[in-house]
């Protein structure tokens, strides 16, 4: 199925996009105001599902890479990503026929709109991680053999990298945050360079459609006055945490990331506990006062406004904010020893966590679906 | 005027190469070791005068990029800087016709004729420092008005970046240490790319058969058993600043750079004196007990062994050495306004210290001298 993006499904992807993105991700706003305006000027933007994509398509992924905290105090000019895609097109000697997400969660799943409607290109309904990750990687892609290379970064000023050679996305990781932490701290990027096949193969399928549903149910929440805690976890299999208010944060930069810990007091069912969530980007583990584990990456845990629903980044967060916090079980392709030990808890230093996985699938799939 | 590089030659140019690297650059011998082993086994390099280089050519520098201190831990696999050109050359979609040195100190005097025997192309007889220096805005080509980009780097594993659209040297220099850093200290280099007519403007002229001639100077006097500091500073235009016993060292590694400071006790004529070298991977600034300035980059500092005249790198000073420290009057291309930008105390940090040419002129050249 191939449909059309209207800017209503840019303002649910806002919100859809922002939930998934785990605290993380970097805020998906600024990408749909830019591709809005694109739509509204007549761009049409396709959404192809994953099933509908040529085998020999040329494929590459687009977005953003850089610590959300400069994201949002430099805003990008927003032909950052389009130039590394001409860059990548320039090395390989071929045009890109589709684009896809690399990262549903946050701004980029808006960016690779803004490419499709400056290039005229189909997005496919599908991402590397079905959330939002800090890092290479923890993509789909590369965890499921997609060589990570060539690879392209270009910053506001229209300085190009290109990486070639490398097979590991780890390796790749290390020099193209490198690069972007030189460039500022925010750089937009196209790779990997995938066929249609692998990308059926190694992408997680629909989640494009699951974000902008996710969102949809969220606005009509809002509109109705029911639950919108309740029409999160409808959509997306989640199950409430934790309801509370934000008493403290800690935030730091560090190597490009924003790590620290928030923690609420709890209302209502929650009233005398206390909630803990560390977050590196994104939220990784949330644990309540005694310690315990109620939640841990790659399960996506992410805070809510508790009336509007709308995502609460790390970013944003602050003393005072009342939220809920909810966990959503991963994707399927996360949740296996190869998908751990991409994205597991020792990936990100809790080596004494073991992954107990919340209850349920990720957007209510059955067991062992993978194609949309 | 053309001449084909003879073993000897190699010998030579691994003393005078390690004179000019002032305390820094990378270690010749290595290099040395390779080239002679192509050379012995029937390569041959012509070393090509600047002159003689048609306006159109297509010319890059190689070399290696890195730390020394890591350099003289992880030898190169000798293909790094060849695979760069490669990649270079893939990026631009021309072969290139020569090589030119970009820093005729140290290891990548050595390296230029490695990848000239591995790939057959002639070598021309300049540089882009007349010594070494620690970063790549320091080279005249830039200094001058090359555009640094294209520009390809590769490591050991033979995993490549590319860099393009960077009209600042010393945004690349940022760009590609981070990269190196990653790399692991180390990594070959193949940029900028230029013209025949571009490096007729912008290179020093002669420095590889200076270098070369500066070599066979202190084997000379090794052999004839003559004064060999009298003969670095014969050939070199150079003066004797200090002899002494090397009492302390220290060092650190920051940012991918040797830093530190050596001091020196003195013997005969600076007997109850003291000198103090800085240095950041080469030599900065001579002070005397004062603290008075002897001589100051981009002037040419370096320290050799007095009864061998064999230069002493800073990673290998160490307590007890019997050295003398010697000024030359740096190249013509770096003492003027322009030049003291990038090479002048100033820009290695040194805001309060004033540039004060060493009298004479770099290898005794007469001035305005522009080509060999």
């Amino acid at each position: 199925m191939t449909w059309i993006v209207t800017p209503d499904h840019l303002d649910a992807l806002e919100i859809g996009a922002g939930i998934l993105g785990t605290g993380g991700g970097g805020n998906p706003y600024l990408g749909k105001l830019i591709a809005r305006k694109y739509v509204e000027e007549g761009a049409e933007i396709a959404i192809v599902d994953p099933g509908d994509v040529p085998n020999d398509a040329v494929v590459a992924s687009v977005g953003g890479m850089g610590s959300p905290t400069v994201s949002i105090e430099r805003l990008r000019r927003a032909d950052e990503s389009v130039n590394a895609l001409r860059a990548l097109e320039r090395h390989i000697g071929k045009q890109v026929t589709h684009l896809v997400p690399s990262e549903i969660g946050g701004s980029n799943s808006t960016t690779p709109m803004v490419v499709a409607a400056q290039c005229g290109l189909p997005v496919i309904d599908g991402d590397g991680m079905g959330r939002a990750f800090p890092e290479l990687q923890m993509e789909t892609f590369a965890m499921y053999g997609v060589t990570p290379t060539p690879a392209a970064l270009c910053n506001h000023h229209g300085h190009i990298a290109i990486f070639d050679n490398i097979a590991d996305a780890t390796t790749l990781e290390r020099y193209a945050r490198a690069v972007t932490i030189q460039m500022g701290g925010s750089a937009g990027y196209a790779f990997p360079v995938m066929t249609g096949a692998q990308v059926k193969e190694t992408a997680i399928p629909g989640t494009m459609s699951l974000a902008i549903r996710l969102g949809e149910a969220v606005l009509a929440a809002r509109r109705d006055t029911s639950n919108p805690v309740e029409a999160i976890c409808r959509v997306t299999g989640g199950v409430s945490l934790f309801a509370g208010k934000v008493v403290d944060v800690e935030r730091r930069m560090t190597g490009g990331f924003a790590r620290g810990v928030v923690s609420l007091e709890g209302f209502a069912d929650h009233a005398g506990q206390t909630l803990r969530v560390d977050f590196q980007n994104e939220n990784l583990i949330a644990r309540d006062g005694s310690g315990a584990v109620l939640a841990v990456v790659p399960d996506l845990i992410f805070l809510v406004d508790s009336d509007t629903g709308a995502p609460l980044t790390t970013e944003v967060l602050r003393y005072g904010l009342r939220a809920t916090a909810i966990g959503i079980p991963a994707p399927a392709e996360l949740r296996p020893e190869v998908g751990l030990r991409f994205v597991g808890p020792a990936a990100f230093g809790y080596d004494d966590v073991a992954y107990k996985p919340l209850p349920g699938s990720y957007a209510n799939r059955e067991a062992g679906t993978r194609s949309s």
